[in-house]
């Protein structure tokens, strides 16, 4: 794991790291305005990763958003990667191939919905073999830092985050909670169902790329004894900001906020 | 509105009364342990209507529990009234018939649950006819009161209390925001779509008495900009804890805590 920048500001530390081919950014509360008071390295702290969505990358606004409030309202450490083809990573021909053809087909409009969602969610299965195990690497080398340390883990992503986050989940058991949504169980339900932590699932009504019934579906499709599926009117992009609210106090819960 | 009695423990004011017909039970935060330091006539507090579920009162379990709660915790009043056959009220003998045949249709277990689902929601539509009108009955006489005032008003009703809370929250314009669930679009549908407040719906996913289908059919109804459905896994009686302290935030951010 190699540091490129290690800067601070408003209480949050980012460092930004480079591990193998995978560029990441990694936050955590700076000594001075730790919420759990923890300085040294002997305490782990609760990490989530947060799995970014389609065009967007480890520093988008939404993700930067999600990082400052975990960080500064919990105390917990975040770890955001570059998804292949995004960010800071060299275009990937042939994932770059069949986005470029995605979007071209959700342009035109010309395709119904189930077809483009079942598109979308071979893309994921495909790419998902690359960010799985990058991910479980990330895990292995933030949590060996000082100030980090192996505590408890948790997951967050929606849209491409979901559908790369359904396969790690089910394949890392650090994971001990996660919140995922606006995805759909075409290519997931297999692994859906071999996630048994509580899941928070978002589902947007009016979803014009993943159709209802499909999330539905990927709600139903978990193992998970809690889960919980909040559903909102309005479209993919829509998500309200109280479900962020909401999804720190959920993971406040699960991973331990004194 | 005839008060029958007056006591005061752990902080909460407990009047039960009788208005009319209706007999009901009023909460206040007591004069020394308002979370709201309001003591005096001249400020309107929130005001929150129970509608308790089938075979409860205004007194059951569920429903004080939820009361204590949104007066410690909110500041708020609370009132409950007791439907038509329940609690203090005499058996009324139409309802009375329909609610047993519909035990026995439902212990036999010999009917699909559409049909019991649809039963059952003519057997609400039947009873709300009474409830409407006593409740908003109750709450110009609440309101009236010194220590309560005309605030603004959420309702609270799941089951049963979501059968008559549909067309009791589409009748009445002082209601601001709901909490509903466990119940079905079949015979309240048009109410539905003529609640526009925020509406928070609650759904078990395995809710062997009202189909998913209904449920998620009249989740689509609501006419709301604002609504959020929560589901759940597990059967009618299941509702998770974690959705009372959620309902709790939702009706103070809808009405006002300071």
């Amino acid at each position: 794991m190699h540091f490129t920048t290690d800067t601070s500001s408003g209480g949050i530390r980012e460092q930004l790291f480079v591990l193998g081919e995978t560029p990441g950014a990694l936050w955590t509360p700076d000594g001075s305005s730790d919420p759990l008071g923890r300085t040294g390295p002997a305490r782990p702290r609760p990490l989530v990763l947060l799995g970014h969505g389609g065009g967007e990358h480890k520093k988008a606004p939404a993700v930067l958003d999600r990082a400052r409030r975990l960080v500064a309202e919990c105390g917990f450490a975040v770890v955001a990667p570059d998804v292949p083809g995004h960010g800071d990573r060299p275009v990937h021909e042939e994932y770059d191939r069949i986005a470029t053809a995605n979007r071209a087909r959700i342009e035109a409009g010309a395709e119904p919905a189930p077809l483009l969602a079942q598109f979308h969610a071979q893309f994921h299965a495909l790419v998902a073999r690359r960010t799985v195990p990058e991910w479980r690497a990330v895990l292995d080398a933030v949590q060996r830092l000082g100030h980090v340390g192996a505590g408890p883990v948790g997951y967050w992503g929606v849209s491409l985050g979901c559908g790369l986050g359904v396969p790690f989940v089910a394949a890392e058991p650090r994971v001990r909670a996660a919140v995922l949504g606006l995805g759909g169980a075409l290519a997931s339900a297999g692994e859906a169902a071999r996630i048994t932590v509580p899941v928070r699932f978002l589902l947007q009504w009016d979803d014009e790329r993943v159709p209802r019934a499909t999330g539905l579906a990927l709600f139903e499709a978990f193992g998970s004894a809690e889960k919980t599926l909040h559903a909102n009117p309005g479209r993919h992009g829509d998500l309200p900001a109280l479900e962020a609210d909401s999804a720190l106090r959920f993971f406040a819960r699960h991973l331990g906020r004194p």
